[in-house]
């Protein structure tokens, strides 16, 4: 077990110098080397962390014996080529989300680190979140009862990638979170969506998943909102759970209401549903930064060979979905069936 | 011209003592007669109007030689029946939304109407409420720009139906209100939805309306969720706006944002797009109950032969709609096309 | 013990109608009589209940011995008038706030009702509410701790009166719900203020009602604010309260929230107090329209001789530290003691 | 002109570091040395920046010859000290809010600025924020019409201080607001409040200013209150503004609302006040970090020997107003007048 692991990152656009920052916080990784294409961002980290080094060659990063750890913030498209070059020389490698541009590059991404016998961990940094542990914790304790139904929204005004569309940009979030509650995947997923801006990028779009049983989850992104919305609602058999991220600390709301199926069915009776109000409960929450809970997370794997959370499986598993969206979006919106 | 128009008005559960207390306060029209199934229900509205006759039968209204008008707020399955009888007896009528329970049953009641020279009205309420006619102004003027993208929810804790799904329930407000805010129809349909307490009938769903040019349009229905969401986003290429029913006076705002379009599309060009953030305005909206101004309307397209802005072609454009969700619902999901 | 009282309403403006509407549709009562100077007022009425006889001339409702309750719903200045004639000619009387234009007043009123064995009641109608209620047995059942401080704002533009300030016109509610909650009266009262709008009404203001034990209450009252606001925290050593009247169902929210006091005080410690932070609970509240539920207990306080919530001395109570705020305002805004 | 100015900072608690943050990210400034009695506060400093030079002697900054500006964020009542001694040493000073302890002692400070040349700044640091400044222009234009009323609420609960009241505490931001805002000084103050964690420390309070032509400010400060509220209105003769301090990026909103006093005013006249309602315009606010705008109006200052818009002069008027409103706590709550 190293005292400090030495990190590089490739990437210092909008993501990265967050990492850099919570591993130069941490006190059991430092950041030894970065790369990016633009030298700005060099000059930028290299003021605010006098002891990086900075590079425009990520193989400077790749091919240095003493780098324990790659972080890949870099656009979706060229997450398997670096993350494949780091896994192949035998570095921990975190990637941001979605691991990769396919679930071909996903499965090759595992299948790298368990022969190079390295961690792979995915940026579901959503995962390592006050809220969405207590959601977790909430269901898990079967407090909702049955799970019916998840709406989630992710809407906003830009910013428009260029390379992905916007389920792709923004869905990775809610579904790693939807997999995350529900503990299964689906059986099936439709989309629908346009272009506006980029006549080859759909900038609005609904996600929806199939689950067993007729559980049932919609997912809307958007970059074309005027107002900024980020809500997800969980509906059970007994209670009922709304997250908002936005609230700076009352996330998540329990409503103590259902509606009862009627015992029989009966065509002519009237009202044979029993409907619940109670009271709403807004659990206070754990503190703490999600991208640093992850980042610890990573090293406690390393040191103790654990088991990540958001390991490589569950980044192919968010890959597989976006890949069926938009396999559906390109079929006139058709169930797309998926081979658990 | 009639002094004063005799209503009479089938079905008096949930909706039709609205329509009664309506035509009771206005100057030109008076309910004399009431027919439901429920005793109880009729016992109670002639408390409260004693000079209403109230009767089981409500072939006692229809082949009434002194009603003018016929008012129908009665389980949609039931719609086709009383309306094609009124019709044929030479009545006006009015009928809740939606008109019927297909577009056969609706194209009938436009032909009786045809042929007997009466008017047929849609309850498309909320086209008669000062929020929605704002919205209408606004985009008429231009204001917006072109239009790219609707989103509307109109999600809460029951009413379930037995007879219809939440789609039929709920989805013709928010279908009427786009059509009406568009102006055209759209090409294709397609849905997504499950069954979660009644077996057979959806209680929450998504239905997806594509028009032409790429405009796209989300309705969210839901009889399954804990918060109560009445919430319409109608984004164009100038300016966006939200439409939120549960505001009291604040239902609409405006904002002065946008994404603008690069001039050209060049996959290696870094941010193209030019975003524009600026004030939001909150309108001041023009009052009165819609119900009250829906029944004034049909009274002055009564007296003047009017057309109706409300009419039957307008509930069976929403029927058609509905028809399509179903089907799409049926098949997988996938887009149903519409032949305009 | 009479089957249906029969009723009398003096003052059919703004508030007068609320309570004719309830008091027919109460079992126990029935309004036989309305007294209004204005015939339209009157005229609007008899067209929505044809039952009731109108009169100009209110001495037609004190004179007649048919009439059990007489109901005074007219400026305050003229409340006494009436109250005290219609308890001389041995009539219950139901008052609206503030009970009298003075305590000598409000005392007079007192003494008829005991000298002529009637009720008198004035109309403190928030302690009837769902939300006051829970409020009350929160506190009551010792969750909150020890209370320490109350602040409540009643803002929104307008009405003005043109006979009371706007401490007088508001206050009354604040005033008479802070009394019931802590079930004490302050030691002293002051109050800050000024008129913008008529010279010789203040029409914004904040009164201070000092308690015993460093107790402390802020009112805020306005009819010159943009938003209407009805919103008042009640702050303890254990738990805090938040009652937002305008929330439509979640309208109390307790707050697992407190300071604790430092054991010994000690000038250079640092830090020496504890601050707990924990889940926030909306409970579900009791339904009923208050105004009917006030009668009812008006009613049901006739029949059964049982002593009122809001009587007279509670009437008296409140106006006490009215005219005592009154005091303040012409005295620099000093501290005006009561005489408990 | 120097090119880059040296920096001392004094006192690295709660808001030191915010400081020196701004001051290394400038240009023109470079912070050198900092000082503080916590060696754990000045190793944390240095761990982030460490080209600083700890102390734990002030002296050491204030005797050192290439410090060009001195910035002090310690308690209150050692204001005074530190800035005197540094003015004393020719330095220009900052000083968090309050400026000092007592009018005496800000009076003095501002003497010895002048003598020595120096600048002396205060941190009012609301009055550099996009939100302020667009409440002023928009006061200014005009647009509000005569300001009638100001009402004010800073609450939350804690962070107790120990050697001030909620008073000093909180209402610096109100108070410097405000006279910012009308552009003259209030004539009297008067202040209520209590204390219930520590005995000797009034916790919430209330302040109202009152100025010349019956304009009202009333400034609520609390350490006690469960939910965190920033909120001012300014009510106009022609409209109303209201700033919510706690919205992200919807801080202000502008009324269309105003009521009109009668042309006569007659004691029988009915309703003689025009209401007027209209639209909400939240207009779009000026970004930056406030800390940055302010330190960077310093150097300019310097730099161009420019007039500061927070200097000695307006750290005394809230000092002034602050010492007033304790000398009416101990008066019964009684108006203190305030000469001019």
């Amino acid at each position: 077990m190293k005292v400090v692991y030495e990190v590089g990152v490739i990437g210092c656009g909008y993501w990265g110098p967050n990492l850099i920052r919570n591993f130069m916080q941490m006190k059991k990784t430092n950041v030894a080397k970065i790369a990016d294409l633009d030298p700005k961002r060099l000059e930028h980290i290299k003021e605010l962390y006098p002891s990086i080094s900075p590079t425009n060659d990520y193989r400077g990063i790749i091919e240095d014996p003493n780098i324990d750890i790659i972080a890949i913030a870099t656009p979706v498209k060229t997450h398997f080529k670096f993350a494949a070059e780091a896994l192949a020389a035998g570095k921990h490698v975190f990637v941001e989300k979605p691991i990769a541009a396919s679930t071909a590059e996903a499965k090759e991404l595992i299948e790298l680190a368990g022969k190079h016998r390295v961690k792979l961990m995915v940026g579901h940094t959503f995962l390592y979140t006050g809220a969405v542990r207590k959601m977790k914790e909430i269901i898990d304790s079967g407090e909702l009862g049955e799970i019916y139904y998840i709406n989630s929204q992710r809407l906003n005004l830009g910013l428009f990638q260029q390379d992905i569309n916007v389920i792709w940009d923004l869905a990775p979030h809610d579904l790693s979170i939807i997999l995350y509650l529900l503990g299964k995947s689906p059986v099936a997923v439709s989309a629908a969506g346009t272009a506006h801006i980029n006549p080859r990028v759909e900038d609005v779009a609904t996600v929806t998943l199939y689950f067993e049983k007729d559980i049932i989850a919609f997912v809307q992104s958007s970059w074309l909102d005027p107002d900024k919305i980020r809500r997800m609602t969980v509906v059970g058999s007994k209670k009922m759970m709304v997250y908002d991220d936005l609230q700076p600390s009352e996330k998540i709301r329990i409503y103590n209401k259902f509606v009862e199926k009627p015992t029989y069915y009966d065509t002519f009776a009237e009202f044979p549903y029993a409907y619940k109000y109670g009271d709403i409960v807004i659990p206070m929450l754990a503190g703490g930064e999600p991208i640093r809970l992850e980042l610890e997370h990573l090293v406690e794997s390393i040191e103790k060979d654990k088991e990540l959370l958001t390991d490589g499986q569950n980044g192919l598993q968010v890959v597989r979905l976006l890949e069926a969206a938009n396999e559906s979006l390109e079929n006139e919106g058709r169930k797309v069936p998926l081979d658990n």
